[in-house]
Formats: structure tokens, sequence, C-alpha cells
């Protein structure tokens, strides 16, 4: 089975099609095999991550896992995977964990931001890694109609239709969105997202930040259990996989 | 004539062959004549900007002017550019100025920043925007350095060879760099700059703040007179046209 090592990445999603292995382009997944292909002369080493992300989306701190045929520095194989890696992807973070440690099955809870520039125009250096939305917003407005999504709720209605998920239920803990340096940054945490889950809940808090719907629309939304009900899909490159949580133990 | 009209421009150098029409690819130059074609129907407006940047280089404040045909609002006029440029280029500001301003003649100084990234691997999200340099490097040893070059000097041994101006005689007011947030930011003013000037004084004071160059060596390199004795030209990404200074008249 080899040694297992958990790695933290950052990553620009641009010019990805997801973390994702997919037959249609390049993938986050696929340069990590690509790396470890190398390091191993030839092994093709499973890497499993903590979800997916789309294309397009970023990470601050995707986690990944996988078993590695020798004991290796965790220094030494950070380096060697920075060097492999191009450049949009980048290992923060290599850590030596047991066996019982899994990426995805033992995540306890992640962290989403989705940053949008409110500014009049478009910023050359912020427009693959934020949402242009040139108008006023009511950041109050937007707060208080999230608070309506904290605690445990089924988020069919903030979910696309296109997911294989059976439980829509989840617990949210954190849902906010503070004004800073032109921006807005949108801050969630819970113990798991559904597919779009904070794309939909963002693009229904501009719409209520904008003033075309009522605070209260948020728990409505959340209450019909309809998708056509909630506000439309924020588009990927505002948003970052910021940070996942699991047990201390490890 | 027609109305004269000054542009204060930022831009994502990444995708250009530099700021002037080439033919060897797309420049910035090229991207505001597509636009005030369109914007007029198809007649060519002669762009003039305060001076080149290079291919890769980025501007937060380059400034060009040009004569419209007819008088539009600043404000229309801006948001015309911005909606014909594409999103790497960004009109900030539209100012109607009288015949007597000229984007390259009436340039009192400019100011320069060159950031570089000296954290220890790749920032995907900065990689672009950041030269890096993943040393520890002696930030007071390169500022004592740059006090040599503050003041009129000829600064041939900080010019590419490749240059077509006789005179190199020029005057810096300000060059100094500060650590903050894993970066190094070097700040440059004068009244005007050689080709490559600031990359080739990033790429000797990089070489002082690691400890390969004594201090002394930045005011014996101006005293060559010779390029050979400088250290290496810094590459483009980290370099950023600021600001272009004019009289306040205008």
């Amino acid at each position: 089975m080899g040694f297992r090592y958990k790695v933290i990445l950052s990553y620009d999603g641009t010019n990805y099609v997801g973390f994702q292995v997919q037959e249609n382009g390049n993938s986050i997944q696929a340069e990590l095999n690509k790396a470890l292909r190398k390091m191993t002369k030839g092994l093709y080493i499973p890497v499993c991550g903590s979800g997916r992300t789309d294309s397009g989306v970023h990470a601050n701190g995707q986690v990944i896992h996988f078993d590695y045929p020798t004991k290796i520095e965790e220094e030494n194989l950070q380096r060697a995977l920075n060097s492999l890696l191009p450049d949009d992807i980048s290992a923060k973070q290599v850590m030596a964990v047991s066996d019982e440690f899994h990426a995805r099955y033992s995540v306890t809870g992640k962290r989403y931001i989705y940053r949008v520039n409110i500014q009049k125009f478009v910023n050359p250096f912020s427009r693959l890694y934020t949402l242009h939305h040139p108008y006023r917003v009511n950041v109050d407005n937007m707060n208080e109609a999230l608070q309506a999504v904290i605690g445990e709720h089924d988020f069919t209605s903030f979910c696309s239709t296109k997911t294989d998920k059976e439980s829509k239920v989840r617990i949210v803990t954190k849902a906010e969105v503070v004004e800073k340096d032109g921006e807005l940054v949108f801050t969630f945490e819970g113990n798991g997202f559904l597919y779009n889950m904070i794309r939909i809940l963002v693009g229904t808090s501009l719409q209520i930040g904008d003033g075309l719907r009522p605070v209260s629309d948020m728990r409505d939304i959340l209450v019909a259990m309809d998708r056509q009900k909630a506000g439309p899909t924020a588009p990927p490159q505002g948003l970052y996989l910021d940070e996942v949580f699991y047990e201390e133990k490890e």
C-alpha cells in the first residue's frame, strides 16, 4: 500500500476543467498524476481529493492524499511536487499521515470564499479571480438574508439539478459577506456543500443585495425546496475552496 | 484635429507583446486602435502613449492621449472604451485636455514598481504578477546600495545596449525597496528611465540582497558606464508602470 501523505494545495483554476480528471481537458488531478509518475519512474498513483472543484474554480486549501511507494521526507516530497507541477498549482504543505486518514471520508467541514469586484469597471489584475458586479449592493440586507441558511437544512433549492447526491441536508455554520477594498468577500463554512450550492447562494444573495428580491426570499426559497425559486448560479472565477477541516487527531 | 483626451490605463501585460504596435503579436496600442475604430465607425485614430512598456510588463497608470473627432462626455468615452477593450485593459480615468497636453512630451516623471515573491514556492495567484525569487535577501543592504543611483547620473551601465537613446543621463528621485507579506516591492521615481533600466537595477539589487555582490558595487557599476558590469535584467512580469507625472496645469 505504501506510505500515505496528505497535501494541501492551492491552485489557479482558470486553465483547468476542474479538480477531477475528465476527457475534455486538463485537470488538477491529471497534473498531480503526471508529477507523481515522473517521481516514481512511471507508476500510476491514485490521488484522492477532498471533493471536486468545478472548471475555473480556485483553491487556497484543497486537500488530497495518496499512497507513495517509499518513505520520503515531507520537505523533499513538497519540493519534488512543486518542481514538477505547473506554476498554477502549488503544494503548500505536505504531511505524512496514517492509513486512517482519507482526504474525502475524513472531512469534517469546509470553508469556501467567493470574491466579487463591485468597482465600476473590470480590474485587469483581478478579472480571473473575482466576479465583476459593478452595482451598489446592500451588504446588511445580504447578511440578514444569509442568516436563514445557517443551521441544518435541506438545500435542494440551492443545488444544481445535475447532482447525484441523495440527501440534500447539510449543516451550514457560517454564511456572511464583508465589503473591503472595493470587493465583497463571502465566507461559507459547513459540514459539506452540494453541487453549485455556494454559487447559487451567492447568485441569490446578490439579487437581494441589489434590491431585486426582499431579504425574506432566502428563507422562502430554502423552504420551497425547488431550484427554480433561487437566483442564478454565480460564475466560477470568484469561488475558492479555502480550507478543508479534519478531526484534530491526524 | 478633433478633441484631445487623456486616458489613464491599467493593463495586465501577460498576453501582449508590449504597449506599442508590433508585427509579431497583439499590443495594447492595437487594442486601443481597434476600440476607437469601432466607436468612430472605421476611423484610424492615432494613440500616443507616455512611452513603451515591454512584453509582459504591466501598468497601473499608463497614460495615453488621442484626438477624437467629436466632443464626447468623459464618462461616456470611458464607458465606451471599457466596453470595447478586452478585460485585461482598463480605462481608469478619462479627461478632456487642451491640445497642448501630450502624453509623451509633457511627461515630467514616472514611477515604476517591481514586485518580487520571496516565499519558498511559486504562488499560483501571483505567478503572472511577480518575479519568484525564493531566497533570504538583505533588504537593508539593497536600500543602502540603491542610494547610489539617486540623483543625476549617466545610467549607461543600467541600460540595454539595444537602445537608440543618445543621452543616458537621467535623474532618479526615489529608489527603494520594502518587504511586506512575503514580497519585496521596489519603487523607482525619476524624470525618465532608459530601456530595461528598472529591470537591470532590480536584477543588480537582488544580487546585492543575496550577498553575491557587495553594497558598494552599485556605485562602482554606475561609474563604470558599462552594461557588462551590472547584474541581469529581471524578467518582465514583476514590473509595473505605476504612475506618469505631468505638470499641474492640465
